[in-house]
């Protein structure tokens, strides 16, 4: 079906575009009450994210509501580890926690590679009545972690400042944390390819945890693992957003993917040195969105200017937090979208 | 009293040294079991640090059982709120926690400038116990917060991944913000300055949540507050370590300080590119001393090779985490010390 607004995806395939489009990490969340609603009808996090209906709902209320250039399908990075047989719980305020964690060969021989169409049905199914509701609206962004933030959870058992337990696999049994990061590798390429025969336009890997690894680190087992995942993905372009891991920009310019996110810490002209022939997507501080519009507006049409007319997609550097103002976020995507470049 | 070891505060002059001193963040702390007897006798954290005699039993015990080069007096960066009328409790497994936080100018007017010798007497008297019973062994480092971190505990409450409600103020707020910051620096000036008079050989201001703010927020809300204070404290050399501000390594190197910690994320050829003329501190991976002793004395030797032979302190990047082998910490030193450089 031909997209009515194709303005995302043009741009994340480096066409010249009319005007920079934009969305936000995390739109369809909890910023909005018409989400709010549906989660609390589902009662909680996980049951949403199983439920298609409700996840297809929760999808689209930004395209709706706040007039974003692109919808991204709502799940979670940890349904892999799930699929993998590493089942996981979301505690209220607390954040996700897994009662097993892996630890030994044996509990890596325990985990199989996930079977999308089995495993991860309801998410391909949501994408399913996201496509046909959305009916060529806008295009639809698929996701996954990065092999390295799911390694994370899967290892620490739980989100952690640090997490040291994890990174202390990477010291202690670098075969090991080799073979679980491959097996989440291969489940991950699975996933992503399904979400595309489904209908998602361009998929994004998202390597949350990246900035908590040394230059070296980050090398060895996180960017190999990416380069598996893009070099595997050919049918639609690649979005990685590596968060934190501003030193390890030229590499992730070298990838084959087309956009390259951008936390709010990167400068933006730094970045187009380091990361050269690709769309940069970001970078707003989320903060920003908590100030008056005036602030909004002017903060936003200095990242326009900054990033310039073309080669970048519009959006934060971060998820939107919970507490903004959806009024605020209007603000910003009512800028991005009546902002004439000089 | 002339020092016996004086490498440390000689490298952090800037003055050529016959080898690399070495010492660690949270070096007095969880990881020896000699700590933890004192603490469980104290009861609690607040206690211990508010106890001159244990603070100051726990302040030397690295330095006869790991032979570090320095010493660093054993208290929290947040006496400081405490000290201006914002006491709080440290949670269990949680971290501190603030029973009333700062939201208005009310809020602000309601506090003090700390004056050291009444409000934080406890310290200054630990610091007279440490330099008494040190008798000149190795020098003994004080510290404080900067500014920033410290007003992200006051408006924020206790510890965050985002420290949004913090930020939110430097949106919303700015006027009050730097009310705040200013309030906080003068505080902290007396507060170091009176840890000079009795003793402190140096003084570190620790920027732990910088690595939050935007490059653009970090010039307005950080840097102006560590620069007065760089420029007030003249008795003795400053070492300034901005966690995770790789953005602002230019501008820090500009400030009137002797020595800039560097984290692990901070590649050490760039950062000696942007910081000319000091002394550097850090960086190892706190996560390497999970590792085995050969894994080790790699990384260390190839990070002392890596800062050169001189103006370099060799350090953790990071606080050394609570569950490291003390025997791990000791192979770190003993690598140090032993090094030859070619």
């Amino acid at each position: 079906m031909k997209l009515q607004n194709d303005l995302f995806l043009r741009t994340a395939k480096g066409e010249i575009t009319e005007r920079t489009p934009v969305w936000l990490m995390r739109q369809a969340g909890r910023i909005l009450p018409e989400y709010r609603a549906v989660r609390k009808q589902a009662g909680d996090f996980i049951t949403l994210a199983k439920t298609p209906e409700m996840a297809a709902e929760v999808t689209i209320q930004p395209v709706d509501i706040l007039g974003v250039d692109a919808a991204i399908i709502f799940s979670d990075i940890l349904v892999i580890p799930e699929a993998m047989g590493l089942p996981y719980e979301m505690v209220e305020k607390k954040g996700p926690l897994f009662p097993k964690v892996v630890q030994s060969k044996q509990d890596i021989d325990n985990l199989k590679i996930a079977d999308p169409e089995t495993d991860l049905g309801y998410v391909l199914e949501a994408i399913d009545i996201v496509k046909r509701e959305l009916n060529g609206r806008v295009p639809l962004i698929g996701f996954a972690g990065a092999p390295f933030t799911i390694l994370c959870y899967m290892v620490e058992g739980q989100g952690s400042k640090t997490f040291s337990k994890a990174k202390k696999m990477l010291y202690t049994q670098p075969a090991l944390a080799h073979t679980l990061l491959q097996k989440i590798t291969d489940s991950t390429i699975s996933y992503l390819k399904a979400q595309i025969n489904h209908g998602a336009d361009l998929v994004q890997v998202f390597d949350s945890w990246a900035g908590i690894l040394s230059p070296q680190q980050y090398k060895t087992f996180s960017l190999p693992y990416i380069k598996q995942i893009c070099d595997a993905i050919t049918e639609t372009p690649v979005t990685v957003f590596a968060k934190g891991a501003y030193f390890a920009r030229k590499d992730i310019g070298k990838l084959d993917c087309q956009v390259v996110g951008l936390d709010w810490n990167m400068d933006i002209r730094e970045s187009r040195r380091m990361i050269k022939n690709k769309t940069l997507q970001g970078n707003l501080d989320p903060c920003v969105l908590y100030g008056s519009n005036r602030s909004i507006e002017s903060h936003t049409k200095k990242m326009l200017k900054s990033f310039g007319s073309q080669y970048h997609i519009a959006n934060l550097g971060h998820g939107v937090y919970p507490d903004t103002d959806p009024d605020k976020v209007k603000c910003f995507i009512e800028t991005v979208k009546a902002y004439q470049h000089s």
